[in-house]
């Protein structure tokens, strides 16, 4: 027996920056697993586009459709759970039978993934591996060419999806932000900065490092504009910085 | 004229976390420039050992002895200072000659990384190129082998050198943790997680992806050893997560 379950980091979305081992994986798998909204091509298999070896086996993990359910509901919760719980006997079985699953992710597995919903169920009942990758947050801010944290910075990251007061509060504390699940938020998100003082210093990167990529200062962009894949991005005062007080 | 300056994020340290595209350009390098301390090999260039071509030139940049001056002082700022000064022009006058350079940094250069100092003095200047790697503190929470945020979880990065006062309210706002700039301030972080209700929940991991890797509980260390290539980290709480309430 010497299946395993193998979770890659793709990283932020340019394929050019999956770590060597991953792209080596990726490359020579015979059987990969990924996260995809019913219908769409998914965004982990975009990004491995042309990588896949010929006959390899595709699982698509189509999360169920739940337009008419609310997110914050029980009924919600019950119908995800399902849908993993039947994923992790599905990779179960075919790991438990010597198969070794590539599962691809975007950005870092551990870092806001989805994954953890199976890690979690599978990581004591079968070999599972999970190798970082970049995430999507350093890409956005590689794309802005200016350093988001240096000297003694605090960088706080945050959900758009949090409380407005929750949001301000940390807003003020933090020095750098890098603030996700924006999109239908993105107004209190911009709301939240406004009253936090930093809305002026904030930039949204829309698909970063991908193709269509797009930034621009948040204080410039229309409300009705609400991006899915998009990051907003404060750099950071640099506390006490090093070399800059006496350059 | 076709010179310019390429800075490669590096990742955490296992060379196999190295992305792609600065995998091929580090092996396909003819000069190749790296931050180390005097007498050091430096973390960088031991990252990439094996990896560089036969003949590749090396451009140790060696940091000033600064053992006798506080870290603080105006006097340490002015050395620093003129230690980029001279870098800035070394690496100006042979990229204005058509030299290609690598320049190597370990974990993500946008990311508390020392290149800023000669970024921000070059990139108006001379053609300079940035790529992302996996910070740090993703290759340690990954060594953990657990997520570090889900749900709508908060992440604070915090240094060690920020004051106890500071370092507490922070842990006490955030749901998950990464602490770096450790070492000797260690005692510190150490009383803040106590003070914060978060010391029982703290890993510290060494050298996290690279060889002598250890990780233990924070509480379970002597305040003797304090390590200097070690983050502190909390894992989060999952806020409002979405699977496991019904798992």
């Amino acid at each position: 027996m010497t299946g395993r379950l193998i979770c890659t980091g793709l990283g932020p979305g340019d394929p050019d920056l999956i770590s060597v081992r991953a792209d080596r994986l990726i490359r020579g798998a015979r059987h990969v697993a990924y996260f995809r909204k019913a219908g769409r091509q998914g965004q982990a298999r975009r990004i491995v586009e042309g990588m896949l070896a010929p006959g390899v086996e595709e699982l698509a993990m189509e999360y169920p459709v739940t337009t008419e359910i609310p997110f914050d509901s029980p009924a919600y919760n019950a119908l995800l759970s399902a849908f993993y719980d039947r994923w992790t006997q599905a990779l179960r079985t075919r790991v438990e039978a010597g198969q070794e699953i590539i599962v691809l992710c975007e950005g870092d597995p551990f870092f806001y993934g989805s994954f953890m919903h199976l890690h979690v169920r599978l990581k004591d009942v079968i070999p599972v591996e999970v190798l970082p990758g970049i995430p999507g947050m350093v890409g956005c801010w590689n794309v802005l060419g200016a350093p988001v944290t240096w000297g003694d910075d605090v960088l706080s990251v945050l959900m758009g999806t949090l409380p407005e007061a929750e949001l301000i509060r940390h807003m003020r504390s933090a020095d750098a932000l890098a603030i996700m699940k924006t999109g239908r938020n993105l107004p209190r998100v911009r709301r939240a900065l406004a009253a936090a003082g930093r809305l002026q210093d904030a930039w949204l990167v829309e698909r970063g490092t991908m193709p269509g990529e797009r930034m621009l200062p948040l204080s410039e962009m229309e409300d009705a504009d609400c991006p899915y894949f998009a990051i907003v991005l404060v750099h950071g005062r640099g506390r006490r910085p090093v070399a800059e007080d006496a350059a």
